[in-house]
């Protein structure tokens, strides 16, 4: 097959592998022979730059030893990822210590850079270039896939993505640099100490979104301590004064504004140093799934394809959201069948008191924990699907609304049994029990489902790779090829969804019933602390090496803990105003209670937003530099 | 004196005067010569810009009979102006119908340029800019002024600002362009004619600031006509039903929120035809009042007066804040002494019942409205020499604080009898009684005391002049000295604040209490179509011409309105819970009442948010155009 390569007039077979391409055993020549010469073909002259981009990806198969060559792997020349940097826009520290967008142009102007210096790209952004270069190869003329007449093209459809759906592209990973992820495993999990993760290292190697969720869950397991180390007394004491009480469930509400608002204080400032705050999210290419009829894009004036947004929106409203209500009606529905269900149960129990009837007490609440989960995922695929459909540009905004219809349906599925508990049952007693379970044992077997479980797999399944190629070398030594057949088989990391849906849900197990059990923020710290390290290991050794994503904050999940912070200054009013010790204090009229519990809430409220509204969002200084950029932007306008 | 004026190489006596300054009479030559020298000076080669910068504003004194020479007519040549222009960042629609920063160098892209036409910028741009150009004059290495060893000056301390304060520089103000204004009075209430106002002409004439507030004024009156219009049945038919009086109420509720929502959208639109919503409000200049020790602007590199932010906030929260909270306090003091009396004087008249003792009911309510008056006005004064005493760099950030003071004040000095009424007294009687008298009262006030009677003094003063100066003339006859001698001696209009504060107050009288007099959205539907004509007829007869202002959008008064019209579900739930139709649904259990309305009131907020989050603030094809406009100043950036 060497004489096909013939065509590649830059081919290098000794670059640096970044990315490997899988396609199906058996793929058509033609077919791969047009899909390797399209990612190393120059771009045309003129087009979307005014500049010519003279250099192109660089591919090579790996040769296995049965001689399949279904394995491809790509890298690029340093002046081509330099030159993709500019095109993804990625903002680099200059000499001056500012913060720019990096352009070729200037290259000379940035920290350390230097012509002969591989290390200016960190690797994660190599891989991030090309995968981003890769998913952005549209189809010009063809009409279909050569080879495959079923695999329909028009003009702008991604050709990955059609590959990828027609199943003749398997899959597209980044390699892992063993080298670097061994110092990086030494210093994130590897030794014991106290102390922080070196976000910036993780950050050079899985990115920035991945980086960010560690930070975020460092930050809020440092900011849960305090609601912990006073939640402590109030356990081990059974302090339950009507002053005290008020007191605790008040620093709660205030604490958790505050934390959230410095949160975003402290991300402009991580994000700023790793230039993603800078980086303008409003130009982002379309996502890969993204399809629409071939039209200029009326912000860059490039040809991409258009997609109505009268069309998206009537999507989202008319069908997405009534499914979605649908769906949280249908949940409820469940519920109250379970507490049928308990009740039934229950009474049965209670007149049949037998080994088998007591046996029959935890029917109920299996069969409903069953229910909940087949439940989640059917949802998850529906809203997956619902998502995709709406046919959103944007990766961020797809999954802007993925997020929040899975949210909506998880935050009903976790809490509504609470809430019925304690809101139409007013069963304390069982609400904490409900509580400490549902945090306790949902804290356990996440831990293990989400990273020991597959860690043991993973070791199991790699022992058993490693003695079919008869070798028992350690991970650095492995060969190259080695190396990629491991990694291919390795799970994928679906991003960081799950890990901020399990804080999300932590969250409000501490703060929506927080005057109930004032011991939930310990389980809390005590599970994150666990957490760092378990999701530390799940992220080096049992997924593949997931591609890195620019992100400038943590998104949607913001406003989602925001949200939950608010409705628990309402929930835990309602729970101060029914507990005995503050009925006590009204003898008399239920009404006064009430009244004041109402006025209570509505002051902390306004504190609430008060407080919001004052604390800036970003620091000082890092206002200053972004005003300061802004300023030379409309600076370089004008002398134009 | 014509000798001292041989300095002005550039002097031409026929310019086109736009700017009137008035000197105190008997200022020392000295003074005047060094004051008109800085005016005309050239600008220093190099400096803050790059390019240096040949034109200066021309200078003339004003020849009066009596031949003082104490005021003098500023202008500028074309060329200046575009200079200015540019230094003010002025944004102007282009040949290919986007709006741009003007810049001198690409002048020639922009609609409507020609090198002879003088009609690019409008007179109230060139104004604008020349009143930037004089309050930008700072002192060098100047220690005082000259002739006045006692007005001090320092590096960077605006000279006009120090002269002003000195008493040496009695006002400054633009001069009328009275054929224009002719053609504006005409279109704007000249005819009898039902449709728009001339916004653009407005906004031509007398700058964006006030163009936005009439832009409102006319929007929120045609946003209350489906609130009158519903409300008349309610008051014609005494519909009092449960379920009409809770839709009605809703409806207001989600009525207030849209037309908040929609506005910030249709001022969008217009501010980007303006320009003014592309206009970089953070490079400002430092405001005339700001002082300091001069600096670095962090930002910008330039050199100005900086001021520690750490100061200035310790200023605001140690200083400011506990002295408003103080004068609330003082307010509600007030308020209860008012009951006290009012309580006194029936009292009084139950026992000795004569005419003297009817009369005496009068007393508290009169003592109470003189003293509030007399709060308002002290508090008005403490606030903006508070406001002032924070040195905040920017003058809208000064405009925000000083608003938000005197807001809450007015707010409690208006609302809290109403309130204490409604929530304490519960008196729905005396409520509606109270609500229609203050609202109609303070509406007939207003208007005469705003606009009628001023107009009348000023119509007489007018007609005394004239007489004096022997001159029978009609308005566009005038000479010059006739024109400037008339208008420096008319009122000074302090900018929109009491117009806002008026509309404010007025949509708190609509929205708090709207369930209880349905008829309140009619009155003010009435009063605010007079208030357009009363309005028009202040700024064109009443007041001397104000500096036009560009301004983005209502700023602080937008949050103002958001926050009554959260307020307003509060108290409307509350109103409606307490009135008997609602009790009599509920009459075995108070409680379930309370907790129906605590329910309702808050899915009517999460409702409101909701909205307030989906509705976007900016159309589409103005977000398109933003976007744009960023994405070509980031590859301008690049293309460095």
């Amino acid at each position: 097959m060497a004489e096909s390569w013939s065509f590649l007039d830059t081919f290098e077979p000794n670059f640096t592998p970044l990315v490997v391409i899988e396609l199906a055993k058996g793929t058509k020549e033609e077919t791969i022979e047009w899909f390797t010469k399209r990612i190393v073909d120059k771009k045309a002259n003129g087009g979307e730059y005014s500049m010519i981009f003279c250099a192109q990806l660089l591919v090579k198969p790996l040769v296995t030893e049965n001689g399949d060559e279904n394995i491809y792997l790509v890298g690029a020349s340093p002046f081509r990822l330099l030159l993709g940097a500019e095109t993804v826009g990625l903002v680099k520290e200059c000499n001056d210590n500012s913060m720019r967008t990096f352009t070729y142009s200037s290259r000379k102007t940035f920290k350390d850079f230097a012509d002969d210096n591989d290390n200016f790209l960190t690797m994660a952004e190599c891989q991030y270039i090309i995968k981003h270069e890769l998913e952005n190869l549209r189809a010009k003329d063809e009409k279909i896939i050569p080879g495959y007449p079923q695999a329909k093209l028009y003009p702008g459809k991604s050709i990955v993505r059609r590959l990828l759906t027609s199943g003749i592209l398997v899959q597209i990973f980044p390699l892992h640099d063993r080298e670097e992820l061994k110092k990086l495993r030494h210093s994130w999990y590897g030794r014991v100490k106290v102390g922080y993760q070196p976000l910036d290292e993780i950050r050079c190697y899985f990115g920035e979104t991945i980086a960010l969720y560690f930070g975020f869950l460092e930050y809020f397991t440092f900011a849960l301590i305090p609601m912990a180390v006073i939640g402590i007394p109030y356990y081990v004491f059974a302090w339950e004064d009507y002053d005290k009480y008020v007191m605790f469930a008040t620093f709660n509400l205030l604490w958790s504004t505050v934390i959230l608002e410095v949160w975003k204080r402290i991300c402009a400032i991580m994000t700023y140093r790793w230039g993603t705050l800078l980086m303008k999210r409003q130009f982002e290419e379309p996502r890969p799934g993204f399809h629409g009829v071939l039209g200029i894009n009326p912000v860059t004036g490039r040809e991409e394809p258009v997609y109505s947004s009268i069309k998206r929106q009537i999507r989202i409203y008319l069908v997405s959201l009534p499914f979605v209500c649908l769906c949280l009606y249908f949940s409820l529905y469940v519920m109250m069948i379970y507490f049928d269900l308990e009740q039934w149960a229950l009474d049965y129990h209670a007149e049949n008191e037998s080994n088998f009837s007591s046996l029959m007490l935890f029917v109920p609440s299996i069969i409903y924990a069953i229910v909940i989960e087949i439940m989640n995922r059917i949802y998850r695929y529906a809203a997956e699907f619902l998502t995709s459909w709406e046919n959103h540009r944007l990766e961020s905004s797809y999954q802007n609304h993925l997020i929040l219809k899975v949210l909506v349906f998880n935050f009903l599925n976790c809490f509504a049994s609470l809430f019925y508990i304690a809101f139409v049952l007013f069963d304390m007693k069982l609400l904490r029990q409900s509580l400490a379970t549902l945090l306790i044992t949902s804290q356990i077997l996440n831990q293990f489902a989400e990273s020991l479980l597959p860690y043991w797999l993973q070791k199991r399944h790699k022992k058993r790779m490693k003695k079919r190629m008869g070798s028992l070398k350690t991970d650095t030594d492995l060969s190259l090829v080695e190396q990629v057949n491991l990694e291919k088989e390795m799970g994928t990391y679906f991003g960081t969804f799950d890990d901020y849906l399990e804080l999300f849900l932590q969250f409000g197990y501490v703060s929506l019933f927080s005057c109930v059990y004032p011991l939930a923020a310990v389980f809390a710290v005590l599970n994150n602390i666990t957490e760092i390290y378990s999701d530390a290991l799940k992220m080096c050794r049992v997924y593949k090496r997931p591609f890195a994503e620019p992100t400038a904050n943590i998104g949607v999940w913001q406003l989602a803990f925001e949200t939950m912070s608010v409705i628990s200054v309402v929930t835990n009013c309602i729970l101060i105003g029914m507990s005995p010790q503050v009925n006590a204090l009204f003898p008399d009229s239920k009404m006064d209670l009430i009244l004041t519990v109402a006025l209570v809430e509505h002051l902390l409220l306004a504190i609430k937003f008060i407080m919001a509204f004052v604390i800036p969002d970003k620091p000082r200084d890092i206002q200053i530099k972004l005003a300061k950029l802004e300023f030379e932007s409309l600076e370089a306008l004008k002398q134009q």
